[in-house]
């Protein structure tokens, strides 16, 4: 099946109108796939293997650009870390290791050296912190911004996968850390939540998961029509960065933490272990899945066009 | 290793005075890398694999840019198009197959659906025509141009990848088809060579390969430098598009044509094979690496910057 093209390119809606979800939907329906490829959009990752593979590839490709994701005049150091630790926690989200990154930068020429040289100090950072190998750079030309995007690769193992689809009703919800706020500094300085991903995937195996990029109210439904369900959410528990409004906490975006769903029977040992492991981490039960796939929630998550 | 950085970002030479070759190799260079690197940056792709894997994966990115790589009001169908066909054609160039491509895509959020849509029918009919599965689809907001990323893997047996850094001296050199005069038309409706790149692998071994996207005279030089060899080019021979002057030929870049070494002693045989097989393509001996390494060519080709 082919994506029909108009007859003219000029009539028609703009992505602000449309918005990115329905964009993205749009795209990617019907596209042709060999018999490896598990998942393709709508997942954190693609995901690449044959049904009994003992290990699956998981892939990533992420950008971030100036005037966008960060200002002109942000440390190039702290935009290097970004841009590759946002391809790790998608990677994560999978329950998955990261592996292998090409870099592609398009910067205009009057550009310093000095500065490409920073934004590559924080992407070797970020490489070697999570063990992360840059096999690759791309250089182009940009006429306008800074524009950096990051291609990754990971895996996992096939019994340790976990996709957003996977939620069943009855499952609990639960995020890591604290929501909200993460633009007055934590966008640029998080820590992908690679170790507590993989720890949960190898003690408590979640029915689904996903990391919190666009805001828990935009979030946090895919992951439960992904997986059929609709969900109920507890707001007063919400875990709520110091200062920051109930609103922002659902809204913001960029937080980069875990949005997890666990069978009801599994909540209690989880709790008790987790502490054990992460104890300056905060995991907080949120909510829970149940049968009502029509569940609306009332705020709005971050929509990169609207 | 790390990249150092300066103390002083505003400091030091801009892109435009150091160029795109120093700029790859001073990022890349001492990158940390784990056992499974077999090539990094330096070639058409990353080569990742165990020495004696069957298999090796190949992985490449690479982006085309409005206003640098293409005209603003250009047909969406024909950037999409080229923008694939570019990464398989680097696939093509290490002896390899394509298979999972990543897709980023950032724009104005004026822009039209219809125009989004018409991109995809031309990555669509491109993943069609190479067997190229397109895995995933990111979308970001771009404050100007608009921006198009792919991250392509492959694979290649491992007795047929082919590097740029296998030639030696008294090999001979070829290219197939016409150079010169591809931003006329061709640059956006090139043909990969990925047929006749996988006949020579599995045919005639070449010891160096590359795809010419900077032109011969910026090309030639980073495939004998990677080879360690020195070269001879006669430029009478050099098979040029209809109508476009030797200067041309050699420096306007995007041919997307193939550049092969093999042992002169196979060179009648290819020479007698390769028309039964290709006939409507010419593959034409252009001159041979030699063992002085310091071979200067009185001639630039395409640097991204300067």
């Amino acid at each position: 099946m082919r994506v029909r093209t108009s007859a003219d390119p000029a009539a028609g809606p703009t992505l602000a109108q449309i918005g990115e979800n329905a964009l993205v939907e749009m795209l990617t329906r019907g596209l042709p796939r060999d018999a490896r490829v598990r998942v393709a959009a709508g997942d954190d990752c693609a995901v690449i293997g044959a049904p009994r593979d003992t290990r699956w590839q998981l892939l990533k490709t992420d950008a971030v650009i100036e005037g966008v994701h960060f200002l002109p005049d942000e440390n190039p150091r702290r935009i290097g870390w970004k841009a590759l630790c946002r391809a790790i926690s998608d990677i994560a989200a999978m329950g998955g290791i990261p592996h292998y990154a090409l870099i592609t930068i398009a910067v205009g020429s009057g550009v310093k050296i000095a500065r490409i040289r920073s934004l590559y100090a924080g992407l070797l950072r970020a490489a070697d912190a999570f063990g992360v190998s840059i096999v690759g750079g791309e250089t182009a030309r940009s006429p306008g911004s800074l524009f950096l995007n990051i291609a990754l690769t990971g895996s996992v193992e096939r019994t340790r996968c976990v996709l957003r689809s996977g939620g069943r009703p009855g499952d609990v919800l639960l995020v890591t850390g604290r929501l909200g706020g993460s633009i007055k500094a934590k966008h640029l300085d998080f820590t992908p939540r690679l170790a507590e991903a993989r720890w949960l995937v190898e003690n408590f195996k979640p029915t689904a998961m996903m990391d919190l990029s666009d805001g828990l109210a935009a979030d946090l439904p895919r992951l439960a029509a992904a997986s059929r369900c609709g969900f109920t959410l507890d707001k007063e528990r919400i875990p709520r960065t110091r200062g920051i409004a109930i609103e922002r906490a659902l809204t913001d975006g960029e937080d980069y933490e875990l949005l997890i769903a666990v069978p009801a029977n599994r909540l209690a040992s989880l709790q008790a272990a987790w502490p054990q492991s992460f104890p300056r981490l905060p995991l907080t039960q949120i909510g829970s899945l149940n049968s009502q796939p029509s569940t609306l929630i009332p705020l709005r998550g971050f929509d990169h066009f609207t």
